[in-house]
């Protein structure tokens, strides 16, 4: 069995390099630590003994680390100064949790050795430039231990983490909120907290690698090379969403993803024995990942090298690497507890926790030894992305085609004149579903479009999302760009939301039915938050889907994401809007657009364009003049035909109509007065709203004297006109009320 | 490893199954099948030869069921009476489909073997009384298969599903939608259709009855014995709610669950090859599970019922039996493809289906003798209710007070008087946070509702949900009231909406930070749709939270709740509130219900009342005479003591201040015109909402001319009186706003 083995394999690494250090068991329990800056530092080992019986730390006497051990390591470090670093993160997260008095010091504690040894020995980032492409990204999954990540940015150099930084944790506008956020901290790649998104947004980042890496790299020159790397706890492993994305990053063979999985045995509730007892690694074994297993987190260096070293070397899997850990490590008395998880340790505890592990130093402080070691990424970060400039310059002469959509893609530069391949329609064009005409547009784009890339989940036949030119991104094909994420809408999500912080040329879509955007919400809130433009490409956007019924027709869906700060809610009614709908789409790639799309065929009207999408609601058509209508009938989607066709008749009646598209509140708000007035001008109070969802939050648009005209039940399984018609949502209901308002 | 043991053990069943029928491997794959009815029936074999290569389906040469093989089956039957019956099934699917034009046939075509055995040979029910207490649970989490069902009830005798109900398939005001929906058809358990719900929602019928059978049985009299059964597909185990919830109920140890999981390799996209290469078996060894192969689901009956005896068998561990099926089978050129899952097979490929399985008969034909076989299901079922009845009446007899518990549970009946236990408050009460006024409430009602039981996804100390006179619901003690979901909210939530619809007495409640909805979205939206009167308890609900930022605050949550039909929305201001809320909750066994709970402490206000929150909408203070008041400020939650504060001030100013606490929406909507009018009297247009959260729909409330004070952005990380301050949530803006109003 694949699982028996790679443990094996990893367990005779470890073996081997206990062996070469020579250590016997009484040494790894009784001696003590070898001294550092004067300071005994045998508490260490008292500390981790304290705690669980069931996981013990073993104290290894290695003094030095072999460089052997340790490919990225090019000097050894004396194993003093890597425990004073390793504590320096500790206290920086003890200390900054304490004068906030909240936040999470429980994590850090637990997982300073590793954190210390990515951005240390393992990591290749440029701290000067946070933003340089080929640096290896990492993650904290795990989000609330976002003390582990600003300790390690200070000490690696970025200056968006200093000193002052660090004392204003989780306070006012400072750059060290309370969970990782990109948008607020540069170093940070994601934006975590929400538990299991982080490790999905590092599927998509690999992904985004492998991609990148098997489009453009030339035997000659290895443009993109870079490795991803993750911190999750338990709280991301029992969350769907991260077996979701993992099967999919077990599936592609994502080989450069590596995920340290803090195994500390804790959650909030107490023991992880309460709720979580299935075997981690066998379901990740299952998931076709390499598994390692390091037994001792908490002073095991070498081990947690060698780990790293095993999961480089193996290219076909990703890895996960189960870290055991005590969490608290250091706390005297709170260590192994939940009570450390999510609370400040207190002043005695503190005091206690820096009497055990020989920590004389005021809050905040770095000793000098271990600034002047981590002073060192400045320069050789300077020096790794020179060398990748050089080579990229290399790149351009000899493959200038390539090189430069790599770097449309790096810098996320639209390419001059890309709207121009939207296709445009008249209403002579064929009737056509909006998820059809949204087909034309995503083919047309990728055309254009270097980083799009995208699919569905299991529903590209019925989302229409293929991109016919190309072929599926696979384990073995993946310089593809139709990714097929299987029925995991949640990881589908938080996979495009790492994809499009990959890099800013990236431009994700996913999609499936509008009603399971519920699976995925969390997800799509993020990308919101963290500025991810992703697209969501949501069809059977209503009760017009018919026979599948009231578990598959959105009704509240709408209105949630009208609601939802920093997305682009947009329902287009034909070809023309669906086109506007992608303009507005590729054009905002801080926030996401999410496109509601009709399953049933739709007219195309006149009147619809690309620049009325625009400004999200705007006139198709009106026979009034002086801005006086008797009336003002506002669509969406599929209704707007509806309300164009009550127009014609209204107007056979004598009556002045307007039809107003509204296709997308938020660009409608962020219209100018004037412009708001032009479409909706206040003295016209007769407005009715027809569109096939709830009525929720149409009052603001229709005014007290106005009628929504919607659906504020369940839907129902029948066919779509059939619905339709009993639920109201007719020319005749529009007329009606038309009517009876003006 | 147990992995291994457990499939050793089932493939040394069936092998031995093989071996006494006497079957050579040539039987198996040119022999013709037995005949009956005097059609030759080889062709299904070919059928099964035809399709994919890699899952050829066996034909064993056996004629008879081994009673050994099988405990539930008293007689022996014919095979060919079985596979008439298993065809049956598969014609009416096919035929219903053909009719309405829509529809998936390729399930009930694969999986009607399995339903076959389930339904006439395994599960223990009462087809003329679908609410018998103890009958077998089945769940077709598959729920696009629905057809399968709907044959399965309309043969066992169910009136719901009668041949005009099959006639009218998926068509207005059928009881045979297209999607298993418990509140459309009885003898549907649960809804199903959005994938892995159903698979969650058969864990919490596994626990409801673990739970029962632990409080309720004695040793002589087990008064609470049934299985609950459930049929999956690929694109449920591809989701993560099923990982979650197969997680729960490995640990849980969940006994008499057991999933068949129709692994026909086809998902909508085309061979699950592309997205979906994990080793299932081996996943579920990880989580606990029992796993068995069926390798022949087509025509293998010996191998599905010695598979589910051996599941039955093993009482420690639910069972997931793997049935290698083919997706339409029978289909000479649609099956083993993805274009018979979800469309009408098309005349011409119906007739080539009913030449190759040899089927005569019309559409919708049973043929006599199938007919007569399983017309005995309707006296077998009687009696089986009648055994259960007297063996109730020896309980009540015994055991009269457990029995009225049990009674209780069964019935839906809540205790007389049972409101009286809820705690009430007066301004004098100590300020307090309403999730802990919640925790009171939480622990006076388990006093006296014997079917309260619940807890938090990891949360129970930051949402104060423990049980104090309960300890935890675990595998060794399932008689307990806490249940422990883990980080798993999407599961939680599917699990009690199958708790909730197990017994009409169950009232299960759930919890989360509030925010977190998002993960759970699509279970609560079940909730509503479904009618389980699940009670959501989600507190840190606002920015109120304070650091932890705004991955952590939810904004759009009350707005795109209030948005969803069928569900309470309810914000509770303070001790009364809270109350009044779980009054409602409790009330409401048809719809869901989410209190939405602060995380800081709140001033318990005059004026706040229990009944005033079962209005939705009253007046807590007002000092203006004649219902015209100068000005009306509105409120929930939170920041309804700001309202207060606020109108304090405005009345020392001389001001006619009306005070009104929104906590519910929905309920307010259902008062009278008169009623509304009493409290927002529609002359007073002056009128300020602050409500710490999106204005997105509260133009309603407050009119055109009025003001809705909220948050239409991200939160921040800093302390919640900061925040509050920052984005103007304070009093100070609402005397401004009332102010430029009146």
């Amino acid at each position: 069995m694949a699982s028996s083995s790679s443990l094996h394999l990893s367990q005779a690494l470890l073996a081997r390099a206990v062996y070469l250090h020579g250590s016997s068991s009484s040494d790894r329990v009784s001696l003590s630590f070898p001294s550092f800056s004067g300071l005994k530092s045998h508490s260490t080992c008292k500390a981790a003994a304290a705690t669980s019986s069931r996981r013990r730390g073993a104290c290894p006497s290695t003094n030095v680390v072999r460089a052997a051990a340790v490919e990225t390591l090019d000097q050894t470090t004396e194993v003093s100064l890597v425990e004073k670093s390793v504590n320096t993160i500790r206290f920086l997260a003890i200390d900054a949790v304490e004068k906030a008095n909240s936040g999470h010091p429980g994590l850090p504690m637990g997982c300073a050795p590793m954190g210390h040894i990515l951005y240390d020995e393992i990591m290749r980032y440029n701290p000067k430039n946070p933003a340089w492409f080929n640096r290896d990204r990492f993650v904290l999954s795990a989000g609330h231990g976002c003390m582990l990540q600003y300790a390690l940015l200070h000490l690696a150099g970025y200056d968006t983490v200093q000193e002052q930084d660090l004392k204003e944790f989780r306070q006012w506008g400072s750059r060290t909120p309370g969970h990782p956020e990109n948008f607020e901290t540069l170093g940070v790649e994601v934006t975590t907290g929400p538990l299991g998104q982080g490790i999905a947004n590092a599927v998509g980042l690999a992904l985004a690698e492998k991609h990148l890496a098997a489009r453009f790299n030339k035997p000659d020159n290895e443009i993109v090379d870079h490795y991803t790397y993750v911190i999750l706890g338990d709280g991301c492993q029992m969350e769907g969403i991260s077996n979701e994305a993992c099967s999919l990053a077990g599936h592609w063979g994502l080989g450069k993803l590596i995920a340290l999985y803090d195994d500390n045995h804790i959650s909030i509730d107490g023991d992880t024995e309460i709720a979580f007892t299935e075997n981690v690694d066998q379901r990740f074994e299952a998931l076709g990942w390499h598994v390692i297993w390091v037994k001792n987190g908490n002073t095991g260096y070498d081990e947690i090298r060698a780990a790293i070293k095993e999961a480089k070397a193996v290219k076909d899997k990703p890895t996960l690497i189960k870290v055991t850990t005590t969490i608290g490590f250091g706390s005297p008395n709170k260590a192994n507890s939940y009570s450390v998880h999510g609370s400040a340790l207190g002043a005695k505890e503190v005091d206690a926790t820096r009497k055990n592990l020989g920590w004389p130093y005021e809050p905040f402080h770095v000793p000098e030894d271990v600034k002047k070691h981590w002073s060192r990424h400045t320069p050789e970060g300077a020096k790794l992305e020179a060398e990748w400039n050089a080579k990229f310059v290399e790149y351009e002469k000899q493959y200038s085609e390539e090189a430069a959509e790599l770097k449309a893609i790096i810098t996320g530069e639209l390419p001059a004149g890309w709207e121009k391949a939207l296709p445009t329609y008249t209403p002579e064009s064929p009737a056509d579903a909006t998820r059809n005409l949204s087909q034309q547009n995503l083919n047309a784009l990728v055309k254009v479009l270097p980083g799009l890339l995208g699919g569905s989940a299991d529903l590209a036949s019925s989302n229409m999302t293929l991109l016919k030119s190309y072929g599926d991104f696979q384990k073995n094909t993946p310089e593809e760009r139709n990714v097929r994420f299987g029925v995991r809408e949640h990881g589908m999500g938080a996979i495009c939301n790492g994809i499009a912080l990959h890099s800013p040329g990236f431009i994700p879509y996913c999609a499936t039915f509008f009603v399971f955007t519920d699976y995925m919400r969390a997800a799509i809130r993020i990308s919101a938050l963290c500025e991810a433009g992703v697209i969501y490409v949501m069809t059977h956007d209503s009760i017009g889907l018919g026979e599948d019924g009231p578990t598959h027709q959105p009704i509240e869906h709408l209105a949630s994401f009208r609601a939802m700060p920093n997305t682009l809610m947009l329902r287009p009614a034909d070809g023309n809007e669906t086109a506007g709908s992608y303009k507005v789409a590729v054009v905002n790639r801080k926030r996401p657009s999410i496109l509601a799309l009709s399953r049933q065929k739709l007219t195309q009207l006149p009147g619809t364009s690309i620049e009325g999408v625009e400004k999200g609601g705007y006139t198709i058509s009106d026979n009034s003049s002086g801005n006086k209508p008797d009336v003002i009938l506002i669509g969406t989607g599929s209704e707007l035909e509806i309300a164009a066709a009550a127009a014609e008749d209204l107007r056979k009646e004598g009556k002045a109509v307007r039809v107003v598209s509204f296709v997308s509140w938020e660009l409608f708000d962020e219209q100018s007065d004037e412009y708001k007035e032009s479409v909706l001008p206040a003295s016209v109070t007769a407005r009715v709203s027809i569109e096939a969802g709830s009525t929720f939050g149409w009052h603001k648009i229709v005014g007290s004297k106005g009628k929504a005209i919607g659906i504020d039940r369940f839907g129902a399984s029948a066919p779509a006109g059939k619905i339709y018609k009993e639920f109201g949502i007719t020319k005749e209901a529009v007329i009606a009320a038309a009517k009876e308002l003006s």
